[in-house]
């Protein structure tokens, strides 16, 4: 392996840092060429990538396959909403030169990128959240040169990657430093970027140790930066007794497959329900157990997840009040099989232990025997992801506090389902309160994405002629525009 | 005085923590309507609110006057953009239950409020930067309790104000808790607001020292909290040669009066002037001589501001290469006399004290021969709130290069014209790159501020009759709605 060394980062950052004056320069409609330039390289892609990241993660073909459908989706989605205006929204004030008691200045803001972005890849998307993911497209969406850190764990994938997209980025005429890899063994190149003078600002997907480290690093430096680390969590599915009750069987069975989806190997993993102590519940509880231990243990993304998962489990299961309930049968170190516990409330309202992710195939049950029980431990719990409700439509509305205190804690919620599967669109929120992110005001999927790494400037009566494209009189890219209060796509008549 | 003790701000807080998930249940039309509220309650406050800031800040009455209409402004127009959804822009992607390879959920994403902010005063705008000003109308209009720490250098004219908030919030019938009043001696009660676990965000105008003390407090936290700091700048104009040698006089003129409005005693105060060195700069030089010398010295804000100003203007005036071209007489060491210096491009560059802010009525004239000084010049720069290019416009268009690097740096661009009067309105950009501000990706005037204080949350498979007003299918509050990708006000029917 030919790893990157530091005098090699730094003339990639320099390099990076000549390109992203040529990025300022260029309008939406540029970016968005080519980012489906990129697009269509990625999609290109056949079979040495499928294979490569198969052998590399140990995720099926037919999973990867549709990651990479996704990953080229998000270059083409995030490429859209820069190109229309949906984000990034422009904003114009036209003078009022006989204002009293003073004139109003003529006033147009647009974004520009905030710099170099540095990205980190995440070892359980090898595409989708990684070196051609959705940190890099929405960096290159703002107009940001991103240096990607391969992850160790796939950097043969990463490597086919990041030359598809070099190919790209050469078709559609750029500058290659648009884009560069760095290669690492260990951690010292990931802090070197996130301590360098040309980074501007990080993205990351992963654990909350490596997310914190770089947050701190980052936040130590003489000038901060800003890191979207999103970290994961528990993700807490509660169910309220009537919906239980309807179906204890069938919700039991949903549950483990949405737990041992891709050996749990998500982010959005549920791995906590809270279930009420109804009569129903032992049904829920026999067909959980029967499922789970039903299901065949696989290979995890590597040995270092593999080893994380058997040693927090067995934090978890040797704490006191909790008992496991089923767990899959084993003979491989490196698989992960599927297992349940179970805890009370107050176990697992006063043991933070108990409440910690263990990224993997495990479940934990809280048995709960009233509301207040409920809303002890949604109070309870740190920031999320996610979080679900199963009930029935007018038993959520007779717990509307409950429900509100869950909102309190998480970046989406779910209503009768379950949160693995994170859809690319608009309306999406991946992120949410600390620590599953960093900051919960942004999100990591759909173009919203993209407000990570630009940022606001205004122009103060400045001629047409000198403005950028998207603030001219003229609106020749046809994008959506607030002028002087009111959304439009109408040039502007002074 | 009376000031609050810790455990006061505890039992101040944990009202506040009550309000909020009462807040959360609003809707933009009800947050809306309170904003008025408190807007026509302090438009009522009369002669006592001025006549106790003008002796707190020795503002003058009629500057006064034109703030607290700015104040009432931002309340009324912050309350029209979130009632619009111009601002907290809502996105809705429909269900596709029949999608392949999966169905599509139905997804709405809203706004929450991140929790209790706390307001730190600015000592230079009692009301627009203050108490009732730009920070906390922009948290309650994302629905967050907000807790003020008053600015010691005004206390009163907090409390007055604090008053008249309070009784806006009891007009609409809102609980009292919405708004609190901390009145602080020393430093104490502001660092234990920052570190409490119940406060999840800060705003801050004021100095770089203070600013950045509050964001390490805050960024050591357990739970790490956004703050969002403006810390002021230097503000550097750089005129180009045609448009000196077009009217130097002029220029020289203007410069001084915007250097001067207001005792210096603005963030965007114009503190650095970079003008080329052709024949008619003695003319620009002696003109702005004559005018600095002749301005009457006035009392600056407070004792503190007055021994800062004379200590950094020593500190800057008393490098190598830099000599004072004109100082105004000064009787009063409270009082700053408008004072300009000169240095040349090297020492600029090379001597960082040089450029560092001197708080007041100081300008510092830097002398350049060519456009290769002049780039780095603007390369030597910090981030900084403003930027002003002085040229004509296709000297501007010329020096393209120069431009671009100068709006790298800063959060606002100008051009002929000078920075001081920032405008409340969309396009308005206040912040820029540290160390203007801690986050670049927001400003702090103007209707966006909001969006410091809001984050976003996806409703996924949620009834119509419980999700929150704004992410039903009927759009009964108008409001515009990103909906399937389309910028819309209609309805959804499904």
């Amino acid at each position: 392996m030919q790893y990157t060394t530091m005098p090699e980062i730094d003339k990639l950052l320099q390099k990076a840092q000549e390109v992203l004056m040529f990025l300022k320069k260029t309008t939406v409609t540029e970016r968005a060429r080519l980012m489906h330039h990129i697009a269509d390289a990625i999609e290109a892609l056949g079979e040495e990538l499928l294979l490569t990241a198969q052998q590399e993660t140990n995720l099926p073909v037919a999973r990867l396959a549709t990651e990479k459908a996704r990953t080229v989706f998000q270059w083409r989605s995030y490429a859209d909403a820069v190109a229309t205006g949906n984000v990034l929204a422009v904003r114009i004030d036209t003078a009022l030169p006989n204002r009293m008691p003073a004139p109003k200045p003529d006033l147009r803001k647009t974004y520009l990128p905030v710099g170099i972005v540095t990205v980190f890849c995440a070892s359980n998307f090898p595409f989708a959240y990684s070196t051609g993911g959705g940190d890099t497209a929405s960096a290159i969406a703002a107009g940001c040169p991103v240096v990607v850190n391969a992850h160790s764990a796939h950097v043969q994938t990463s490597v086919i990657m990041a030359g598809a997209i070099a190919a790209g980025i050469e078709k559609a005429g750029f500058p290659a430093s648009v884009f560069s890899h760095v290669i690492s063994e260990g951690f010292e190149n990931g802090q070197y970027l996130v301590q360098h003078p040309l980074v501007k600002a990080v993205g990351f997907t992963g654990s909350y140790m490596g997310g914190k480290t770089l947050y701190d690093l980052a936040q130590k430096r003489a000038e901060p930066i800003p890191v979207f680390a999103e970290m994961g969590s528990v993700n807490p599915v509660f169910v309220l007794p009537k919906k239980l009750k309807a179906d204890p069987k069938k919700l039991a069975e949903q549950y483990a497959a949405s737990l041992t989806l891709g050996v749990g190997q998500f982010c959005t993993n549920p791995g906590i329900i809270i279930v009420p102590d109804i009569p129903e519940f032992d049904l829920f509880l026999d067909t959980l157990a029967t499922t789970v231990t039903e299901t065949s243990p696989a290979m995890m993304l590597h040995k270092g997840i593999a080893g994380s998962y058997h040693k927090n489990k067995q934090a978890t299961i040797t704490q006191p009040g909790v008992s496991v309930l089923a767990e899959a049968a084993n003979t491989n170190e490196l698989a992960g099989n599927a297992t349940v516990a179970i805890t009370g409330k107050d176990n697992f309202v006063h043991n933070k232990t108990v409440a910690h992710e263990v990224f993997g195939p495990f479940g934990l049950v809280v048995k709960y025997h009233s509301t207040e029980d409920a809303i002890a431990i949604a109070q309870s719990l740190e920031g999320q992801l996610t979080a679900t409700v199963w009930a029935e439509t007018e038993e959520a509305g007779d717990n509307r506090e409950l429900i509100n205190l869950i909102s309190e804690k998480c970046g989406r919620i779910i209503f009768n389902g379950f949160p693995t599967g994170v859809e690319v669109c608009y309306a999406m929120q991946h992120g949410g309160p600390f620590p599953a992110a960093t900051d919960s005001r942004f999100t990591s999927v759909g173009p919203d994405a993209i407000q990570r790494f630009a940022r606001p400037v205004s122009f103060q009566n400045w001629p047409d002629s000198l403005l950028p494209a998207e603030l001219k009189n003229e609106n020749s890219l046809q994008i959506w525009r607030t002028v002087n209060n009111e959304l439009t796509k109408e040039h502007i008549v002074l």
